[in-house]
């Protein structure tokens, strides 16, 4: 039962061990993290009892099928998670990289370094991989972590943070560094992003619901992450079967993901060509196709586009389609309605390209690629906290070393300023 | 007269001309600055006249005499401003830095360049030299800029603003990506700071007031620039001479700076030798001290610390003094009260000055130096548009690389994903 000021008491907890956990050797934190991998498989009976009853549960709510399945446990699953937690500490250490300085003319040695932020907030929904994933990623960068979960898969997270927890002790992880706030209410969210001082940042993980909370109403720092309006646009000069085949994978290829298509851009010149055989192949895939007027006159029975639906992320098999007079008019609905996240150009035209990638403003911009790339772990990364759709500290895929901040270390021998 | 809706007018103009100032290469940039720097002095005339109306009104409005000093622009003053944006223009390109990139295992080639953030806030108050500065700085990022400056200074700012953009648009400046918002209202800012997706981050700068108001009300991403309550720590192994000399440069030095020492913590051990001449070293330059009651016991006269006086930044000549037993407990007082600006400690001890580097959480730890060189200018930055306090994006004297955001640019020839 959630009791306010609770969240707080966890959240000072933490704060202090942070110190301890951030000064940890490369070499003690990844013992750190391979006994957290062996502590979750040596506490798989626990974990899977405890995700049965979440399973159990979450069957009587009458819970879709496809949640259901995220929340699922299985002996595969935990063993996915105990590599994932041995592949983080395999990862190079983010913290302690000394990223510049210099010998300043009055004789101080300015030295810029990278230090841990301190203590990190995720607030995730129902997928409890998270819960590990996030634990190793904030163990391997030096930061105390207070976690929060879907109130669904409860006790599965409870149980995996609690293997995770007991045996990153026993290898020397700093008492009370990692956090599971182990109440269903959202208030206990409400507390925890308006800690501040305490908390340095919060990482909202989950559906645009959860982020847009956060982001709108947390007075500590956050990373927002997540919500992707990504466009293909296929020019005028364009490859036709590699159009097809990108702006295909682009939406089916897992459409509940945020590097997914949501509205795909054709050159008027290249429309007669491309749209037909596209919109055949799209249909012979189950996907539901809004138009504009010009799309549509390729097929009489598709709905008409809204604007509502340029704004959508529908993250299912939904597509909005629109004809364009020109790259520019490409660019400006892409400025328009997108969400900076990915957005890709099929053509073979250099300039083309070039004022393409210079022009749109977002994380990642593709040429002749499928925007379903963004991702930690595609880009060689070795991880992946979430994708940020900010500008400021992190942009894209978000690894080790977003997870860290710097210092500046300045010493001298009785320097004043004249 | 400032009427709702007037700032999105200019903040929507100021967007639209980013994308074309944020693609002008490094020549066309300098040589508006140059351009700048050269309008700026042939419009001296326009300017002293609107700064002598300027200042004109401050004395009927009896404002402070060191506020009037802050307003006041002469010749040699204009010709600083020049020299500052001449500076600017001198130092390298921000943008299009190459930061890492790869070859992909399946053929993509990822790379990771610096862009401008696109549309920058800057809100200040009296100094009209901030016109010009913050101006140069965000052109030669790339960025586009509107400026709302205080209303005392309204005239002033107007003129340079005015010659600034006037000199810079027939060296190429794009039309609109330079806007000064000439009210005098408050509700000018209140809109600024929630005009979201089209400010990418608002920097104050100015006082603690402004500053938080703006940190606490803003919808759109913000810089914290500022708070400093600043510590020196005097280590039972101090060379006393040295931290004397180091104590009374942090405080007396320009005690309205942000890093300037506003407490003075001393090890118990070195209490004696090294509190009896620092205090009348003190009494010599005018310090007020509030002291502990191990510092009140050299001089009964002194005033009592209060729990308040720890948590202040006074930006004058008081200064708050505790004796300490340890390091520790000097760490856990800077931990409690800091801002995480600049922290200093003085000792010969090794273990000591390693110790409190590592374990302070300030964007600045020095050894055996006044924490007065927390400054763009003094660490060899060559500008600075700020000193963030805050962790993410950037820490500590922010200069042209914080003024820009990263973007990944995926090159392929055809890749979809399985």
């Amino acid at each position: 039962m959630y009791e306010r000021g609770m969240v707080r008491i966890q959240a000072e907890a933490a704060k202090a061990a942070s110190v301890d956990l951030g000064l940890l050797n490369t070499k003690v934190k990844n013992d750190i993290l391979l006994a957290m991998a062996d502590g979750l498989m040596a506490s798989e009976k626990e974990i899977l009892e405890a995700n049965a009853g979440d399973m159990e549960k979450g069957r009587q709510d009458g819970l879709r099928d496809s949640f259901l399945d995220r929340l699922l446990l299985t002996h595969e699953r935990l063993a996915q998670m105990a590599t994932g937690i041995r592949q983080v500490a395999s990862l190079p250490d983010p913290v302690g990289r000394i990223l510049g300085g210099a010998n300043l003319p009055n004789g101080l040695t300015l030295t810029k370094v990278s230090v841990p932020l301190g203590l990190i907030g995720i607030i995730y929904e129902a997928r409890p991989n998270v819960t590990a994933d996030a634990i190793a990623l904030c163990v391997k960068s030096g930061n105390a972590v207070i976690l929060k979960g879907g109130r669904e898969a409860l006790h599965s997270n409870k149980a995996v943070s609690d293997a995770l927890i007991a045996a990153g002790q026993k290898a020397g992880l700093p008492q009370g560094a990692v956090q599971f706030i182990n109440v269903e209410e959202r208030e206990a969210v409400d507390e925890l992003i308006h800690l501040d001082g305490l908390i340095d940042v919060v990482i909202p993980r989950g559906g645009a619901g959860l982020i847009r909370t956060v982001v709108r109403n947390a007075s500590v720092p956050v990373i927002e992450t997540g919500a992707g309006v990504c466009h293909t646009y296929v020019d005028a000069a364009a490859d036709v079967a590699m159009a097809v085949s990108i702006a295909l994978n682009a939406k089916v290829n897992r459409p509940s993901t945020c590097n997914s298509m949501e509205t795909l851009l054709v050159h008027k010149n290249i429309a007669d060509c491309f749209l037909p055989v596209m919109l055949e192949t799209y249909k012979k895939a189950h996907v539901t196709i809004f138009g504009d007027d010009r799309t549509r006159s390729y097929d009489a029975s598709m709905a008409a586009a809204t604007e509502e639906d340029w704004r959508t992320e529908y993250n299912d098999l939904r597509l909005s389609v629109k004809v364009v007079d020109s790259i520019d008019e490409a660019i400006a609905h892409i400025r328009r309605y997108g969400t900076g996240h990915s957005e890709a150009i099929v053509t073979d035209n250099y300039e083309a390209a070039r004022y393409f990638q210079q022009r749109v403003d977002a994380a990642c911009v593709y040429v002749n690629a499928s925007t379903r790339f963004t991702d930690g772990f595609e880009f060689g990364f070795g991880a992946e906290i979430g994708i940020s759709t900010q500008k400021l500290h992190a942009r894209g895929p978000m690894a080790l070393p977003e997870l860290t901040t710097i210092k500046y270390l300045i010493d001298g021998n009785g320097q004043i300023r004249s």
